[in-house]
């Protein structure tokens, strides 16, 4: 498998090398072959050379098989980095042009891990969300008028097609179907979005006439968010449009312990490109080079890399190493217990030893 | 002061008595006067009538001093209720006819209620959401190419304007000024919405200027969600466009202990039409008519109705009397303590009864 990495800002270098110590681990006894190669596409790079990621560098990172990246990102209100040019223009970018069209952000709650839930365990936080990853406000659809006077009007278009909409949650209908419950709950807000809402309404509608065996609920997007605080346990694997996908799967994380655990794959499910992997962070240029980073969400991103990249390459020593890695980090999450995540008082590759030991 | 109310569908009439039953027993101690008159808008009375809420009733209510709501919906997934006919027909037409452009959300725990969230006390759960109300995805504005095929596209405009974002924009400086933090956060998604979150953005950084003793921040929607459930504690004031809005203060409801508790209102702060005012739950046509439900969120909601009515209007009896229904409310939450708010055992007049009681 060729391995595309970018490490990044902040701490991404440091949560990619650690993670990276947990593969030349675990790859030897799996028989996994692999080769890594290191781009430099990074808020540091771009204000150092004027360059983001240009068509060439996507013509390039085609050749791989899978992405991973750390974080991109400079100083929050740095003004040369403002209006997101590093955000659009390498992570929005990359899931863009490489059609990584669902996201991946499984929310479990691993053993050891606090949760800022009341009476709420690993049985109840346990789901994964599918977020859509091509469309909607994240096309760039928009403009103003007047721009700069007090007439100002700015227009910000959502854009749903039937395509986008059914092709996740075809997915989502897959990824239900694997799992225990087989319970698919589709996220919008139909009763105020009576456009794309209705678009992705029906298709759902349609899709789900194919899949018997899934049960399936609809919520809005604000009910969601409450029942995500007050009953996860309803969940069990959720589908959505991408800005609501972008909000809830955040607030998943908060829940299954923070920002420091949550993994993430952009996902490529025909294999026409490759996937891109990234833990949920930024880069956290107040902690970087220190050695302070919990690498954990990487490591666990390194995790999905594998078995997703695996299955979509039909390689099945990723797929066990993914495995492997997986089991490894939540043998080694107890080691948290009582412990805030990014204050463990565990250094950087220390953590990456302790996985990579685990295995 | 003229009150216009709207009773509504399920529980809505239940909630209302018990609070018109408070205000009776209010009133007078200030002497306060009003008036109140029924207006049947509710999704039964479209089933019966065909009728949802026309420009002649909206003539109607605007020679009130203010409106005062129930609850609107029917039962989920009645087929005659589908693409939001009631809650846009009635609701989101009441906010928009008469430009109650500021929506009020407190999140606020109050004594005795139970938060989900581990260690946070009423010291770290206590902020106002200012949500604009009349703008964004709300407008409506979208429309469908090829509906029904395969090549289905929907559009859904978020429309911003430097007029609707200053006018709200404005009003939460203005409320943050009056409170002991004096902090105001800007909630939007910049690094995504370059267009409409630019409007905003510019719009707060400009007020923020006629506001030197007000200390300002932003945080990305996302990110907020996951500082609301870690970090409450962060927030004094949130100034929110509408769908993002919509999103957090539903959030906000449930870490202050869920819509059981949470009040609203729906203002237009410059006294040209009527401001409405309802609690965030829903009709619950499950527990309609039993006298289960809970209606401290109806009488908190009248509270604030008397208190932002009575400073639009200059009417400091009707201030006075807000203020210690008010502060009734939290003399009666202690008594929900190791309860649930829904199922409390109290009947509804009883809470009713309760909060009399402690005026
Ligand atoms: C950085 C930003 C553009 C991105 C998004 O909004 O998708 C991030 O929040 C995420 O969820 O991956
Ligand atoms: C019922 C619905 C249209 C409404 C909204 O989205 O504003 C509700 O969720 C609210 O928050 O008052």
């Amino acid at each position: 498998m060729r391995i595309a990495t970018i490490a990044g800002d902040g701490i991404g270098p440091e949560v990619i090398s650690a993670a990276m110590q947990v593969l030349n681990t675990a790859a030897p006894g799996d028989g996994f072959q692999y080769e890594v190669t290191d781009f430099p596409f990074s808020a540091a790079h771009f204000l150092e050379t004027g360059h983001v990621l240009d068509d060439d560098d996507i013509a390039e990172l085609k050749k791989y098989d899978a992405i991973f990246l750390g974080a991109v990102g400079g100083l929050p209100n740095d003004p040369r980095l403002a209006g997101g040019v590093i955000e659009k223009g390498i992570l929005l970018k990359l899931r863009f042009e490489l059609d990584q069209y669902i996201n991946l952000r499984p929310v479990t709650l691993y053993p050891g891990i606090d949760t800022p839930l009341k009476d709420k365990t690993s049985e109840h936080i346990n789901f994964v969300c599918v977020r859509e990853n091509t469309e909607d406000l994240y096309c760039g659809v928009g403009g103003f008028v007047r721009k700069g006077t007090a007439q100002e009007v700015s227009n910000q278009t959502m854009v749903a097609t039937r395509f986008g909409a059914e092709r996740c949650i075809r997915y989502a209908f897959e990824l239900a179907k694997t799992r225990e419950r087989k319970q698919l709950t589709l996220v919008h807000k139909t009763n105020v979005l009576t456009f794309a809402g209705d678009t992705w309404f029906r298709t759902f509608k349609a899709v789900a006439e194919d899949y018997p065996e899934v049960t399936t609920d609809y919520h809005h997007v604000d009910a969601c968010c409450m029942y995500m605080v007050a009953k996860p346990e309803l969940y069990d694997v959720i589908v959505v449009p991408n800005m609501f996908g972008d909000i809830i799967t955040d607030l998943g994380a908060a829940i299954a312990g923070g920002m420091g655990i949550a993994s993430s794959g952009n996902l490529n499910p025909d294999g026409t490109a490759p996937s891109m992997f990234e833990p949920v962070h930024g880069s956290a240029p107040d902690i970087a080079g220190q050695n302070l980073a919990n690498p954990i969400a990487t490591i666990d991103s390194l995790g999905l890399l594998l078995r997703e990249t695996g299955r979509i390459k039909g390689d099945k020593a990723a797929i066990a190493c993914g495995e492997r890695i997986g089991a490894a980090v939540k043998a080694v999450t107890p080691k948290f217990a009582g412990k805030s995540l990014d204050r463990s008082g565990y250094g950087t590759d220390e953590i990456g030893k302790m996985v990579a030991d685990a295995l």
